[in-house]
């Protein structure tokens, strides 16, 4: 996999294409990368377009069967490509159904939202949802090229940059103090993209760095579900109570509980506990809990994808930059986590 | 992937599934497998038993979705495993089955036909048919062990063993002169099934060694399409004219051509194509064409999803044991070949 940071995407896909030598070229979109972005790139006017509706409810096996219909219609052979335009659905359901059309055939991945950049065109991870579950069917497949810039977020709204932003903040606080530093420093206010685009790609690479040591997720790569196994439960929760949450700003609420977590047991610094709390708190308000709601927030993590035989599986920190995976978390310790989440988000 | 070749089944199953510590124990079965082989195997009796449609026509979106329904009740995680007890059509679906729930469980293959313990559970290729081509949704997986026994060989067909017995041929041929003369002397008319698993792991140490050497047939693996190019045209004419053939017939039908192309191109030794065609006439008789069959012949090789820009690719042989990948073949060749093919076949 090549990762491409750069603004310059259309140079940056017609040099790709062109040294390629590929017999067809498709593009994946959903209607609105069709509208917005697709114009924007005159290299891919010439491929052949594959369209699929919008959002997570259409990543299913209705549209990848209709992927995989039109990659036949184009005469798609095992020297073909197809790039995936779009977000994080796009990425994952192309990912997928490039990687078992005649058992693999190439595949770019060009993210238009932020999550998608950082939570899903790198990394290998795609599939889609089935019978109501999420990223139940799929494959680990890296892109054969990942492209990402800033130029199409402008148009973003901003609980969609925040929500990217929050997995930016999980590999910063997996790699370095310095990393966590300047993310905190970042102002939503008044958005600098190329600062944006700087720290993205060091985000990249420190999540590139842990997945091609651990391509599929037996050991190391569980640093990454950092913040994830409390996030989970709370966008689930959430879901369930029919009020969804942006996955982002799930992850960012997860992050303090286990960081409250990684003192308890770990003894992270305190210090670095209040910083993330106060920007979280900050930027994205918090997620309302009373303790009457932790059994059913238990519940939700020890039947968590992670969980082995009903016990909570959580990826904690030292410090900055010292992961340590596979924590099994006690009932007292994690209540008493929440206890002092509400704490801190003044809840 | 372990290799188990014995005919104690029952026990090597049992101590690699207690071995493996699996919350979930899963067995594909289609319903002739389930009736005839099932029943020999205890160890499978306290699994959760999943049946399709027996057949290549089931091999398919329907059935596969309803495999992965069945794990999801069976609350499979990715610490489950699924035991796929069949001939090629079960192996190769419940392997695209296991490699894609949840991105990859693990699976076994226990092929209960030969032509399925040669051709389709070893190797990792895994797949369904989509839209009338054959294997044209599938990934590249390996089973976690592959259990090969001629045990449940006794009761097929003759026909069935032949057709494996041909992929066995090819794998001799790659290998070596001496593996080749061996089962040159196979006698069909009183079967030892001892040699037969004897034979047979060779055959599968053929294989498995190249396998290994290139899983996802960038190169080297293409050797183990010797055969398969012709056999393919003679599969689909044979198809499309409603008499259908069995595939390993088809390959060995086209073993001949190819060997006789071998002859014209790279001097392959003129008794060893005799020896071939002489086994291939006694035992599996003559793949009926004219002259005037040759430019159909042509256009189906051309089209082969082995074929690129439309030439014709095939791996040939300088000798039993060199065996020469890419080579592309003119038409004056192939119609030579296909001419001397005749002879030999006296049609």
């Amino acid at each position: 996999m090549t990762l491409h940071i750069t603004n310059e995407v259309n140079a940056t896909l017609n040099s790709l294409i062109e040294g390629g030598n590929y017999n067809a070229v498709m593009t994946l979109v959903d209607e609105n990368t069709r509208r917005l972005v697709l114009p924007l790139l005159p290299c891919l006017s010439s491929t052949h377009v594959i369209e699929i509706a919008p959002g997570d409810d259409n990543k299913n096996l209705g549209s990848i069967t209709h992927v995989w219909q039109e990659m036949e219609k184009c005469g798609a052979t095992r020297n073909s490509l197809l790039i995936n335009l779009g977000g994080g659905a796009v990425t994952d359901l192309g990912g997928f159904a490039a990687a078992t059309f005649k058992r693999g055939i190439s595949f770019f991945n060009v993210p238009t939202t932020l999550l998608g950049a950082v939570d899903a065109a790198v990394g290998g991870k795609t599939g889609i949802n089935f019978n109501g579950l999420k990223n139940e069917i799929g494959a680990f497949a890296p892109a054969k090229a990942v492209i990402v810039s800033t130029t199409f977020f402008s148009t973003l709204p901003e609980q969609e940059l925040k929500s990217g932003f929050a997995e930016m903040l999980k590999h910063a606080m997996l790699h370095s103090h310095q990393q966590f530093a300047m993310l905190l420093d970042f102002d939503f206010k008044s958005i600098d993209y190329d600062l944006l685009l700087k720290m993205l790609q060091e985000s990249l690479q420190v999540k590139q760095r842990i997945v091609e040591q651990d391509p599929t997720e037996q050991g190391l790569r569980k640093a990454l579900n950092f913040g994830h196994t409390v996030g989970h439960a709370f966008e689930s929760k959430a879901l369930g109570d029919g009020h969804p949450v942006p996955h982002g700003y799930a992850v960012a609420w997860g992050m303090v509980v286990e960081c409250v977590l990684s003192h308890i047991i770990l003894k992270f610094p305190s210090t670095n506990l209040y910083s993330l709390a106060r920007f979280v708190k900050d930027n994205y308000g918090a997620f309302y809990i009373t303790c009457d709601h932790y059994d059913q927030l238990i519940h939700l993590m020890r039947h968590d994808k992670k969980s082995h035989n009903g016990e909570i599986n959580c990826t904690l920190l030292k410090d900055c930059g010292s992961p340590v995976i596979n924590n099994t978390i006690n009932e007292d310790d994690l209540k008493a986590a929440l206890d002092i989440y509400r704490d801190l988000m003044e809840i």
